[in-house]
This record gives C-alpha cells, structure tokens and sequence, in this order.
C-alpha cells in the first residue's frame, strides 16, 4: 500500500478547503475571523484501550472526531478543521483506509468540519490514531474548567454512565433481556454525540465546564479543582437513562458506573443560581434534558448525599484526595 | 503511573503561554495577529519506523519537535506552539517521561514555542507520538510546492544523504576510519535541523519550496507534480558533506542515498534566475550552504544528468512515473 496513492484517493476528497492545498503541501493554512480566538485541542484514540480490535474502521472513524469535538463543545466553541495521525498495522489494507475515510466524511458532514492535513504510518505495532480539531470562539468567551462560582448550581447534560455500562454489554458482562435497551447502551459507548450546540448556548451563562470523558465524579473534581472550590452532589437527581435504570435497580454496584464510567461525552457545568430560568430555555430550545445535580461550595471538599440523607466524601469513593 | 501527576509534574511547566491554561482545559485557545495566517502541521514519529527502539526519551523528543518544525520551515513561517499526544508502552516510567519532557524543553528555549495541549495514552504497544505544530506567516506569504516556474533555478540548503548515510552507520552497515565524520553523519540521522532561518529569508522569493524528508529526487518530484512542470538536475551539483564523500568515492551504490535518502531536512526550492545574487545574499546573511542543482523545464518530466553528460530519466531511478 503507497502511501501517496492511499492519501491522494481516500483522504484528498475530504481536504475540501483552499488551505489545506488538496494535501499536497508541507502544511495547511488558515484564518480565523476577526474578533475570534483559535480553540485547539488533540486526543488520541488507541486499539485496545479507546476502542476494542476489530470495531469497523468507520466506527472507529467517528469515534475519534467525535471524542475531539466534545472537547471543542466543552469549551463553548464551533469546530472548524481537523488533522489525523495514523499509525497503522501492516495489516490494514485498502479497504480499511476506505472505510475509515468514509467514517470522516460522514461526521465532516455532519459538523461541517473540513480536514486540512496530517500523516499515516505503516508499522508492526497496534492502530493508534490521533486527531487534532480546531475551531474558533468569541473572543475571551470560551467556557473554561476554572470558572466555577461559589453558590453555582450544577448541571449535567443527558443521562450519565451510559457508555460505561454499554462498554460492559459489549465485554457480555452485563445482558438485558430487552435488546432495545441493549443496543441503546452500546450505542451510547461506540457513538458519543459532542453537546456542540449546548456549549454554543452556554457561553454567556455558564461560569466553568468540562466534557464528562473521565466519569462524572472524576470530571466534576477537575472543574473545583481548577476553580478552587468545593461541591455537593445529589446522588438522587443524577439523570439516568431507562436501560441504565434496569441494570442499577437489578444490580447496586452499577452505580460506580453511572458516578465514575467515562466516555459520555455530556457536559458537566456550572451556573449562577439566578440562571436557572436561562438554562431551562436552552434546554427546551435544543431538545436536550439539563439536570441540576447539586451546588459549589467553598469548602473545598467533594461530597455526595444520597437518598437517606447520608452524606460520601469522593476520597470514599475510591477518588484521590481532593489537593487545594 | 498517574496521567495527572506525570502531566502536572513533566508537562504543565513546558505550557507557558496564557492559552494553555496550564494543561488543566479541554482544550486551549490563541489569537494570531491581525494579517497573519496559521500555518499547522501534523507529523507522527513511530518506534521502529522513525527511531530506533532503545533511542534516548530526551533525542526522541528533539527529533519529534525537529520534523514538525521542518515542515514550518517549508511554509516559510514562523513556529509558535505545538501540542503533542504519546500512545506509551506499558513499561514507560516516570524516568522516560522526565527524559523526553526534558527534551521538549531544550527545543521549546531554542525554537522559542510553547507547549499548548494534547495527551497521553498507556498501552499495550509501541511507541507513537504525534506533534501538531503551530505557526504563523503574513496573510498569502507562504511558500507552496505549487509555485514553480518554467526556467526557476533549484537550490538546495546544506548538504544532502547525511542522514541516511547516518542510518546505515547507526545499523553498522557502513564504517568509516575517521570516528568525527561517523558521529557527523549519525547526528545528522538523530538531529535534524529545520530550516527556519532560510524559509522565513524566503518568503518573497522563493517560488515553490519543500523540506526534503522523502529524499532529494522524491521531493523534488513532489514539487514538479504539484507545479505541473519538469526538471533537470546536475549531479555533479548536489552538495555532499565530506563525510558522506568519503563514502560515496569508495563505494558508488551509495549514491542512491545521497539521491533518494530522507531524514535530511533541509529545503529545497525554486527561484527565478535573476533573483541568483538575492539568494547568495540569503545563504551569507544566514550562514548557511545553497547550492543551484538544476533547472525547472517545461517537458513535464524529470531528469538527471551526470558528470559525462549522461542522462537519467527519473523512472530509471526507480521513481514512480511521472503523472501530470
């Protein structure tokens, strides 16, 4: 397989911008608009650890754009562009890099992003893909980890723990007898949905958010401790969704699931208590459940309090200790 | 090995510009200058395929951060931030990631850019980092491989085939008696140097440029392809270090290194024939080597010619032939 020949007719195609040069150049090139910062993130996606062998190079394809793009709705801003590494075992052929690139072309679609550029590698070693997404904000308008205000009601976009009880129907450690509920759960692990029009909405309400990619708990910890603050969850109000319900209510230890399985891909935020008619309209606008699951406090701790009233600090949950 | 801590400890200092909020966000943010373009590329560094397994964290690095500055170079721009993501073996420890973030700071002091983002991954593999490398040159300014003229003279930067002669000294395929002249050219195979310098010196006069990473004759086929021209190319012109001389003048085949050889980094570009005395001002203003190797023709075809006046085409050589 060349290289050039693999590029010039899989990944040319989806190069649909003037500044990416067809792929042809060293580098691409573009302008953002006045008044407009560049926003810039880049995850990797790895065989074995983001994605299972085997998984259909289309999905993988979506996957990675679509980890990258929930980063870009964290922080409130509209993608743009995109460029992918590959690092591909010798085994993969034409038909994968077909598959794959038809996996970009439906989320370039999609979002309307364009790729500008990157570079594949042919070696004895596991699929490794790295995507780097750009987009551009209003300036200083960007929603940031570190803006959390005590007093803030906190919210969550969707149900959480999904995906992380959906990796777990795809390993066959967990069968619901309602294959629906089944596929609606491993959907929800192999195709995150980046909240990119909810992080547009935020951006003159919320005061901090996060993407939940490391698990509610987890994220929620980034964003106080970021902000230097504290919060108190409701264990009762997270938003669950009905298949997620089944497993929980049969089996309580699932409930780690929904507090600390990633790759959701929701948005954890952080809004003053006043903007809670705000909120609810941009729910109602963008058809997308919002949930108020507690509040930021100034104590620098991190509780949960479930339905008894019995109140959990993180560090019991298996969480490192909470570092002001 | 904790992400966090090794991203806190290692990383977080090396992203000393305001947009990076500390590695702590999403994703980070910048603004250009008003009448600047972003320059980006994205370049894999793969063990086994790149380096050598066994090569020093804090070399791996350089080098990583080198081929992506290349690339800039080319462009005729200048570097500003990079972001970088490490798919890691298991057996990675805090003393490699010290070793290669060590690295990344030598080239950040002297290239002058800033870490902005990116990740790291455990796994079950090999070694492979890929950079997104961040530039900016005045708006329209950037040197293309499309802008080759009939009757451009070519030049190269430096000397050419060190590196891969380097490789074959590293592989112990070659030995030569003089040990400062092995070093010279396994340097060269470790080290690149991007050309900074020279590509941003020739922004208004360059025609087409390329970073020679595929090889003299491949490169140069890059650019004609793109341009839609052909070239001529004097053998005897090609500049060779004297280490790299050494091994040629015992041994000919080499000189299939000297042709077709990558890794050496240095630029290959066009210009028109009067503007000859502008570029030796360039190459004594920058102190570096240029040296006119050839013609860009009209025929849509590429040729060499040696030192008895013999002519080669480049399929004879081996190339793919020539597409227009």
């Amino acid at each position: 397989m060349d290289e050039f020949d693999v590029i010039e007719q899989y990944l040319t195609p989806l190069a649909n911008t003037r500044g990416a040069f067809s792929l042809t150049d060293d580098a691409a090139v573009f302008t953002p608009r006045a008044g407009y910062e560049v926003v810039i993130a880049k995850d990797a996606i790895v065989e074995g650890v983001h994605f299972l062998s085997g998984t259909e190079p289309f999905d993988i394809a979506r996957k990675l754009v679509r980890v990258n793009l929930s980063d870009i709705a964290a922080m409130g801003a509209t993608p743009k562009y995109y460029l992918v590494s590959a690092a591909l075992p010798k085994s993969v052929g034409k038909q994968w890099i077909q598959s794959f690139a038809a996996g970009l072309a439906s989320e370039q679609k999609e979002f309307k992003i364009s790729l500008l550029g990157g570079d594949t590698t042919s070696h004895y070693g596991s699929l490794v893909l790295s995507l780097t997404i750009l987009g551009e904000a209003p300036k200083g308008k960007v929603i940031k980890r570190s803006g959390a205000k005590v007093g803030d009601s906190i919210y969550v976009s969707g149900t959480v723990g999904d995906a992380a009880l959906g990796l777990k129907v795809v390993m066959k450690e967990i069968k619901l007898t309602d294959k629906t509920q089944e596929s609606y759960l491993t959907g929800r692990y192999h195709l995150p949905e980046p909240r990119l029009k909810l992080g547009r909405a935020l951006r003159d309400t919320a005061n901090a958010g996060i993407d939940i990619s490391d698990g509610l708990l987890g994220d929620l910890q980034h964003v106080c401790v970021c902000s230097r603050v504290g919060a108190v969850i409701q264990k009762e109000s997270i938003p669950v969704s009905g298949a997620s319900k089944q497993v929980i209510d049969k089996q309580k230890k699932y409930w780690s699931s929904i507090l600390s399985g990633g790759d959701d891909y929701e948005l954890l935020f952080t809004a003053a208590q006043k903007d809670e008619k705000k909120i609810q309209k941009i729910s109602e606008s963008i058809g997308l459940r919002i949930t108020k699951i507690g509040e930021v406090t100034s104590d620098k701790t991190l509780k949960l309090v479930d339905a008894k009233g019995k109140t959990f600090s993180f560090s019991d949950l298996g969480y490192r200790h909470y570092i002001s």
